[in-house]
């Protein structure tokens, strides 16, 4: 099925996009020198702490786990398998355990992970690798609400979610397709995830995330991905991820075990995301958090060890910080940027993929503090070597709202970025001392053979920022970022086409989705 | 005239400041464990090269410098100091010279600078040290127009100088009170250092820049300086740095060869910054451009040690990018952001203090294009370990503007990298593996001793950002950043009050100002 619906699909987009390159080579913001199936981190990691410092925070963890341990709700199937893989686990009321674990326990069970691995796409060109210096973006998941500078903010609708799954198709800055990137609430929600999947199957061609919310919405998607790219395909490699919060603190509830479960066993990828309010559901020390944070994922990333050794996980992080005299969470401060430092140099000393950061903002307007603090997150993910970095793109109002205008200038910084993590050539024609011999002290290099060579890829350009005189702004209307990133979206949807799709795969698609529809009444929760 | 001039007013000063902090403590942005008259860098320096990437930088410049030189005009006494040094001298023109320089020479005559020194100021409580893991944040320096969001964009004032210095002073989050913080247009040219210098002295009381635009006008500034500290001090320490720009590529023109020399007798600091706008007066790969830049920088840094060994200097680099459809320059993109961490690294190899990047923008107005492009630069300065930052508050319009409210935004994130800049603590108690079992899984923390114990100084709290929750915002207008800083600079400016200053001093100085004024007619150039 993978190759029936994959190869006419292939070879149509790629004459389509042949022709696309040649009309749009001129406008703004092309870059293709820098286009790629998944980043290749070219600069070295950001190492904020040293080895010594490291073992403390290590320590902290393993004392966390042994001394305090981590409370499992409503799963005596995944108590058990930690039970036999050696956890101390003690019964603390109805379907509640708490299991300690031996110091370096936890670790040594997820010594099974692979370091690095593929996330296929349906289109094999955007299939992904996740781990090592391999970087991913992907939108921002799971804001209730949507919101535009026309309309304000609202409940967000698979309307919405349809058209934010195109955008995210239409930019060539972000690397997978995501998840719930945003909630269709006018679909029941026993319902919303195979429209979900289906949209992502349908109006993306890359990788992304199915449904955590109950374990068997977890089944349903990956039972499409049997749909889409055949079963055998589906149990040989990892084609969906589910993106897993832990109960913090130190709590793995049956939903998310059970969830944790289904993917594993379908050799399918999970990410283990602890979010972490400082001085809420963790420390307000950032080492502390850092070292929670580290527990629970690790207990997680275990889990599927022993479901399925070899599994792709990925160890996550979500810090974050509050407004202490209010008690609201911030996003986008700059000490869970450190933190997000640290969780790279964990992460690379446990041989595990990392997600974390991305580009957060508690601003409810795609303003200068939307991006100040979008920015700051931003680069400690870039810098920090965080693989899967969610929250790529449209994070707003502290993950409450999707921002469409904020969704594209997230993407336009990340195509930035993509020159960012190039790193510096040094080579003798980078040096350029022959550029500057050309013509001598007092003359410039318009015209010098290095400038000629080199023009139309040395910079990154921008198709969002204003960069011309102020006059010329001034006389085009003088209008603010957000301003062009409305036109901007608007003009991206406008223009969008789907990539294609088999028609008998579409058809087994809708099929699936009818009769388990038809299976159910709505329920909303 | 010193401790006349400061007794009584650091003690003045002292008394209003400890009434002020309590009146102040409940609003937001106050952060007062993170004030510091300058920061001391407690994170690691990024560096994005290797020790072999860092020599073939450094034997660019020596080719630089040895094959082609460095261009002198107007100034017989500079070239013969380079002549006595061992430079190669030829004669190439009416009063002009190229001198080229034996690999490792340049580097030889600066190590008699210091690599790390005090600027003080005139309230010894405000003096900053320069270099080594020491950090000061400035003003923008150098932009002919102001902009607001109430009048637009309009020629600076020395009533916009006057309001700016104010602004400057009255945050915690600069230690610095700058330059050219704007051009006051309206002030002839020959005579607006004058005024210039007399707001620093009067409205601030931290250390400035004096002028650089004539010899002449280099030596008011520091004359200025005598009246002010008394003429002993200002012989044996520095209070006044002169801020250069090379005129590239690779020629050092009369004027600031003059001035590097007026500051340097003086036992007065210099900084020797290249404006590299690659492919225009640089190569456009960012290897060649550091290159130059060193070359030009060191060259510069050579001269005033020249003249007198030992005298404070700062070396210097502003690396710029072009649109290159348009021929724009553009600020605060990703390849000068790693050309500012290498030149961080290459400062330190020099064992020089940095000048570098800044939070520079091409936005011509305070919005999410502003931030995101001043964010990408600040954090090269700040995580390349830059020890003096220019252009902390303010850069707009690709410097050809100062901003308002930028300058207030910009501000507010220089407190947030205070907090950055404080790295991460590993103790025992910031690890708080006992806070998380003093209540255990599934409990919060909000009232754990641990988080009694730090909640106030555990995160820094913006003075700007809104961090509320969107109902709140919304019933408060629902306004953006920009309106935010609208708002709080008129209000600073409102409640600002001058640094008291001793009457015989603030008489000295205004009666040499008006004897220099009369002595000459206006002059606009």
């Amino acid at each position: 099925m993978l190759m029936e619906a994959n190869k006419p699909a292939r070879s149509g987009r790629r004459n389509r996009r042949s022709k696309d390159r040649a009309t749009r080579r001129n406008e703004a913001g092309q870059n293709l020198h820098l286009q790629v199936p998944f980043i290749t981190r070219q600069i070295p990691s950001y190492d904020l702490l040293g080895p010594e410092s490291l073992d403390r925070i290590e320590a902290a963890m393993d004392r966390i786990l042994a001394e305090i341990g981590i409370e499992f709700r409503d799963d005596p199937a995944a108590v058990d398998l930690f039970r036999h893989a050696g956890g101390q686990v003690s019964a603390i009321g109805n379907d509640v355990w708490n299991i300690k674990f031996e110091p370096g326990m936890i670790r040594e069970i997820v010594k099974t992970a692979p370091e690095r691995f593929t996330q296929h796409a349906r289109n094999p060109l955007k299939s992904v690798e996740i781990g090592g210096d391999a970087m991913v973006f992907a939108p921002a998941y799971g804001s209730p609400f949507v919101m535009d500078l026309d309309q304000g903010r609202r409940y967000g609708t698979i309307q919405d979610f349809e058209n934010l799954v195109k955008l995210g198709q239409s930019s060539p800055w972000l690397h997978h397709s995501g998840g719930t990137i945003c909630e269709p609430t006018d679909v029941a929600v026993n319902k919303r995830h195979l429209d979900m999947v289906y949209a992502h199957m349908r109006y993306s061609d890359r990788g992304f995330l199915g449904s955590i919310t109950a374990p068997e919405r977890a089944e349903d998607s990956i039972e499409m991905c049997r749909l889409l790219f055949g079963a055998d395909f589906v149990d040989q490699n990892c084609v969906i991820m589910g993106n897993f919060n832990t109960t913090s603190p130190l709590v793995l509830d049956g939903v998310t075990t059970q969830g944790i479960t289904a993917y594993a066993r379908a050799g399918q990828g999970s990410i283990h995301v602890p979010f972490l309010l400082g001085g809420a559901v963790a420390p307000l020390t950032m080492a502390g958090g850092v070292a929670q944070c580290l527990a629970e994922s690790m207990a997680a990333c275990a889990l599927a060890q022993l479901v399925r050794p070899g599994v792709p996980v990925v160890l996550g992080g979500f810090l974050s910080t509050m407004a202490l005299r209010s008690g609201s969470p911030t996003f986008g401060t700059p000490e869970p940027a450190l933190g997000s430092l640290v969780m790279g140099q964990m992460a690379r000393r446990f041989k595990l993929p990392l997600r974390c950061a991305g580009n957060f903002a508690t601003s409810k307007l795609p303003d200068g503090q939307a991006m100040q603090q979008a920015m700051m997150s931003m680069m400690s993910a870039v810098q920090g070597g965080a693989n899967f970095i969610l929250h790529s793109a449209g994070f707003l109002d502290g993950l409450l709202s999707m921002s469409y205008e904020k969704f594209v200038m997230d993407c336009d910084m990340c195509g930035a970025l993509h020159s960012y993590l190039h790193g510096i050539d040094v080579s003798d024609d980078a040096l350029a001392v022959e550029a500057l011999a050309e013509q001598g002290p007092g003359q410039h290099l318009f015209s010098t053979q290095h400038t000629l060579r080199h023009y139309k890829t040395a910079y990154w350009d921008s198709a969002l920022n204003d960069d011309q005189p102020f006059e010329t702004w001034s006389e085009q209307g003088g209008i603010d970022m957000a301003t062009r990133a409305n036109r901007r979206w608007k003009q991206v949807l406008e223009t969008y086409q789907p990539p294609e799709m088999a028609e008998d795969t579409d058809l087994a698609l809708k099929d699936f989705i009818a009769r388990k529809k038809a299976s159910m009444a709505d329920a909303w929760y």
